[in-house]
């Protein structure tokens, strides 16, 4: 079945024009002005804007934190209708078996015939008993080419030591693979952690004051200092300060192939929102913690200049009625992480390129085509080019709607922008050629997504720094 | 009459990949797979690499030094067969005369049925008296938005002190003019000549002596501290050193709207050339001189890197029998200049990508659409996109050649790349979808170039950082 | 005649301790602890400190400005009560005339039998015709081995261009001359006086406006890119910007040796005052102009951390009745510079070392110590050591006072911190064991001072930076 | 008894001047010139430079590694015929018993009555558990306000995690102690060892090939994060890498309390000792690891520049025939640590003052002055000062002489600098006045060194950056 996309503005991470999309068999097979076809279907997406559908590299589905665990792919549409046509997700090794038999079997029983998005994965290494340093050889093959590793959790089955960082990146530089850490000292947060315990500060609150800039900045200079000794790749996910925004452009300056992300949430939320009351500041919970503006002016600053690579959404939706009130008298057993994988694109075009701060091809760039890059997948997502999948978004930016939680597809008891006033929406979503969203809602059907394999760093990431 | 090029790997500054292109009417209108066209003419392009035409934004046509002149738009086919199809000329305000006035009657008689390429204009203001501060305003709309000035050349009519870059800028940063410089300290180099000379050191070597980096780099930080101070852009033309550069980078990163463009004998040309020996060292004399190879390198991780916006040639072809001779006595009369219009795309590909220094895109962003973006020629040239001129090169990349002056079309004496070895050509080149270049010869005709207006600073270059 | 000043606590520059100090001569011959001695005077220096007599590197006497002169070395008593015995006197080159002959007259005439203190002085370049550049390896035999050169100042006859400066250096590297410069760039104040005076700005006010920050910080820049070039020694006189000191920091970590003063005024009084009404802003009219909290804050940051060399009073003392005057319509008129000669201890350890800014051994360092070393007086002057001159400062810490032009030596009819709350003064000055002050008064006899001539850079320079 | 030092060459960290030096009571009461004293005992120095006696802050005395003890207090008359007159000596803290009291035992066993200098200590952090955090506030008034952290060496019973150096931190900077820290990457080490012995490369020379520079830089801008962070002074021993230093400069040009320490043999020993044949190079194996051309030109030119603060010899005198040769078959197992207590000032002398790398007064600064205040010892060592004890070098520059073990005094079967071509000698040493050194021989006795108890941190410490 042919579609074709007529008359809308196509924006590209390089530049936006006026033109129509011929769609055939589920990849964009031609991009021009009054194309004269026969397709099977026509659109006409006049006065609004054409985009690639969006890559969201950082994932949490099924994520247990502390024995509590988040919704999985069956919530998937909500990324669909977020105008994210790509989920990549982290699977944490389970202790004693290998990482891709853990995430074979992960995608088996969690993700096919459930996801309503394409999807890929990211290991988490927790066990290196189990020769997971030879494994990873093996990832590029098996399609899972990224593999990350916590720095922070001090205590926890999956915080990393040094060494195996280290040795994680020996063997990851031949292999192709990209190794992503999360970068915060364990140690630092742990004293700071009892500290504010010991003086009886055990609100949500006290979750930001235990996790100041510093203890991020630091993990992320000795993870790079790491990848500069070990000659690798390093993928910082989630950076939130200025500091680590600084040592990576220092790393990039340098010419190492180092590259950072961030997310929605700390360009647009602050840490006074962990101060709300009846422990409404619990939802904010997420680490590394919510900024200050500074460090918020600072993360515009670094994607409007290119320092940075991605951006998304961390989603990892915890409820708030149940698995975050775990913390209630210690914030320290609130699960961390927040809900986002359905607002990602409707924030940032609202809160980026309306205001100015970013323009439409960056925010392109920022939201599908670099994260595609970046995980092995940009010869075939996150970019509206001859050959490519063709997952579009149809934005409309005139409509104005108001986020909230009633409306929302996260399966979560709660919004982290609830009354966000956001402008424009994906008003038509498709994923290979097919129609999923219309007029903004859900209307695709479960198992529709595919397991889109990663390649190996390299082979299609060249050229991402132009 | 249409045009469809099928089957090459079409290049852009973000991505390559194999496609056909269709033309029609001298535009872009459709590019896909597999395009089904009863295009009146199709080429088959297998093998080749499709790029777009190169922008030359540095060119010295009929330019006078020192009395003496260099060749015309009677050469530009030279730009044509070296895969250039847009030039952009420098035209030096008249003593007395308006900036526009001088412009507009240069293109008439010197440009209009003899160009053999598109071409657009720089202004150098020489003469402040004219009232040339308030004609800023005015650049725009007459289509040459641009205007450079001489930092450099000491007691020559065009040289300018740091009051007139000032003033300049005052009145072009509200109209949308991008203020050029050549940053060379006159002075110091004032008193390095006359050092020189003093000791009896008079051959071409010591023009590069007199011309040491730091005379560069210190008048490229200060035009950016007055551009700083004055809100205005600036771009800085033939960087050849490190501290310019790095001057650069340091005010990009700052947010500032600072550009700086390097040349192609400057990655490729050492200063031992002008050590040749019987005065051929003098066909090597341009300013700023060649460098050493610890700079020369440094402007390869400058263009990898995305610090640099542009790779010009500097085309300006004084002919070594007599126009160079006149220095044989003093260096300080040696004509400043070299030609290099015609070898800009083969040698950059054979020195940069065929290396593996930079890839193909890199290459398409620094010869064609940056350039094009930067002087306001960025929403018709140096893109192979929908509703773009059809501007094409179809660069073979199997024929290897070396550099000869017999066969160039430069119309000068010689040639700085003689002997060089050459990896590929442009076969075929397409001029607003004429064909111009068929096996690497000129086969277009007189006049078939035409002027194309530069627009404003802002209106097609939002997005240049990406 | 032997004098004996016992129990006070002697500051150095390294270090503060109780100590008795034995002078014979006009020398220091013994520091020790009880101190045995048959001195034929005694003085009790209990609760007091005990510091070297100030050198002040920066005075203007007799300077004439668009024709008005200020007051000379019959005023110089105020530099005894204000604790400086030392003063370093600016002369400018008369026209036609050689520079050592013009320094030389100007010393019979001006300076002896009339100074009150000890001095020596700078050679200002005027005019090069003299063949000045020739006689500037005859200073340091002269005992003139400093010569500073005006950036600033457009127009006037003091005014160098980049060439007067590189050449000077050419020739003072091997002569051990040392270069100074009065950084600011004399085109753009010209451009921004002229937007000033245009559009009708015509008070004190717009003499600060139209030398923002970026007018130092640009000229710094550049002659310190020129010494790095010439390859010889740098003083940046009254540096007052963040800009400029960092210029000065980064030569100094690359090892070049670059120097930088500020002021007492630009540590202590800000831009506002500029702003006085009826015209009182006119007394506060220097050059570089006085700054905003954020670059005075970092001045204080430079010389605590060891970033500036020296501190000088400027004093420059235009009347302002008269002298001020000839620009009550327009700014340009108002002669640059202000007294401060008297004021530079006591307004330096109220704002400095009470306050806990700077330790007393700084101060010691920045007030006498390090201006002596760099201008070749180091072997006698500002230090209390073993053999060095017996100048000498009693400060009683505990005297609080009101600073009033009322009591003032300067002979100027206004004084820049007038109403001032000071804290301590200098109780007894001693010049070569001479009592010249007493109970804050002067009590000394005109032509007291001895000309001091200094050595060339390198014999007592070397260890500045420890 | 009095004692009166004629005409010697005084050198301060400041200053040198010709002078004459009274001691009474231990103590210099009197610095001047043709000193007329009865003195007891008078000397003369003419043609020798009198010196400061040297602080070394670094030294290892009786301790343990792998089981292997070095010798003690014993050999200590081998740091006065090396002109260092106070040692301080580093003391592991044993499982399960108080730091304070450990140190105390320590001392009355290991010291009193055996030190020939006076000496005072530093506590080594191994056991928390013995509620040492709460210790920290009493250090100061003990006598010992200085505590080390060991970041290297994992899985030895003294190396800390970064929670430690936190923690102790946060107790130290309230009670005037000052951390310093070993800062190696202890997990990156044991990752490359295990790598090397892999790989069959067992010998000496891969002590250094695992653990490049980037273990330390690494450790070291950790150490200044949390420092940071806890707002903590820190002081960085044996720092040995341009890395490591840069960031202690970067830290110390934000204004914080952060210091640096090298010593001898990474100033003048390089990598390729390791590879010396039959064993030779165990000699070598300390940590860090001596370094190669450039690491070891950029410590010249830090403490040329003031960027580190001290020279230690961080002696530790393993012995070669028996202890080093622990590691034949794996240099894991080679005691770390070299000699090098009695070469310090010749040594440093020779390749520094000589060479013209550093003034004599800098190394002053570096060998005596800076180190004493550091560690609390500032009021009473390391200066030639009035009141200060009489720890006095005459050092002859005349005399030459191979440094070789056979005449060492530090009781170890090798000389690290054997063979080394030494010019000037300590001709005589005093100790509190007290003649220990005759002609370059040890006449002191057994014992006479006393127990100096350092001050806390902030009480003398003020001012060492001038």
């Amino acid at each position: 079945m042919s579609l074709l996309i007529k008359n809308g503005v196509i924006v590209t991470a390089m530049d936006e024009y006026q033109g129509d999309i011929l769609v055939d068999e589920g990849k964009i097979i031609a991009i021009g002005n009054n194309l004269d076809s026969k397709a099977d279907e026509v659109i006409d997406a006049k006065g609004m804007y054409v985009l690639p559908g969006g890559v969201d590299q950082h994932v949490h589905f099924s994520f247990e934190f502390n024995g509590s665990k988040v919704r999985g792919f069956e919530t998937s549409n909500a990324a669909a209708v977020g105008g994210t046509t790509t989920v990549i997700e982290f699977v944490n090794q389970i202790k004693g078996k290998g990482l891709i038999d853990t995430i074979d079997e992960y995608r088996k029983e969690n993700a096919e015939g459930i996801a309503m998005v394409d999807y890929s994965f990211h290991g988490i290494i927790t066990d290196p008993s189990t020769g997971v340093y030879d494994e990873i050889a093996k990832l590029p093959e098996a399609g899972y080419p990224t593999v990350k590793l916590f720095m922070a959790y001090k205590g926890m089955f999956f915080h990393c030591d040094d060494d195996v960082i280290a040795k994680s990146m020996q063997k990851a530089k031949d292999a192709g693979v990209t190794i992503m850490v999360h970068a915060e000292n364990a140690d630092l947060i742990d004293v700071l952690q009892k500290e504010c315990v010991e003086q009886g500060n055990v609100e949500p609150y006290y979750h930001a004051v235990s996790r100041p800039p510093m203890v991020e900045t630091e993990a992320t200079e000795r993870a790079i200092n790491i990848a500069r000794l070990m000659d690798a790749p390093l993928y910082v996910v989630h950076v939130s300060t200025k500091g680590a925004v600084d040592a990576i452009k220092r790393a990039q300056d340098e010419g190492l192939p180092v590259y950072g992300e961030t997310c929605t949430h700390y360009l647009t939320l602050d840490k006074e929102n962990l101060a709300k009351s009846n422990f409404q500041g619990a939802k904010y919970v997420c680490s590394p913690a919510l900024r200050e503006q500074d460090d918020i002016d600072y993360l515009w600053t670094s994607i409007k200049n290119g320092w940075l690579n991605a951006i998304s959404s961390d989603h990892c939706g915890f409820n708030w009625a149940e698995q975050k009130h775990m913390g209630k008298d210690d914030f320290r057993n609130i699960p961390n992480g927040a809900p986002g994988l359905e607002n990602r694109l409707g924030v940032l075009w609202t809160a980026g390129v309306e205001t100015g701060k970013i323009t439409r091809s960056q925010l392109v760039d920022l939201f599908a085509t670099k994260p595609a890059k970046i995980n092995g997948l940009g010869d075939r997502k996150g970019h509206l080019g001859i050959g490519y999948d063709a997952d579009i978004v149809i934005y409309n930016p005139k409509v104005k709607s108001t986020i909230s939680n009633e409306t929302s597809l996260q399966g979560v008891d709660y919004n982290s922008y609830e009354g966000f006033e956001q402008i424009g929406r994906p008003e038509k979503v498709f994923l290979r050629g097919q129609l999923v969203v219309d007029e903004g809602k859900y209307i695709g059907e479960k198992g529709q997504g595919e397991f889109v394999p990663g390649k190996p760093y390299g082979l299609c990431y060249d050229g991402i720094k132009k």
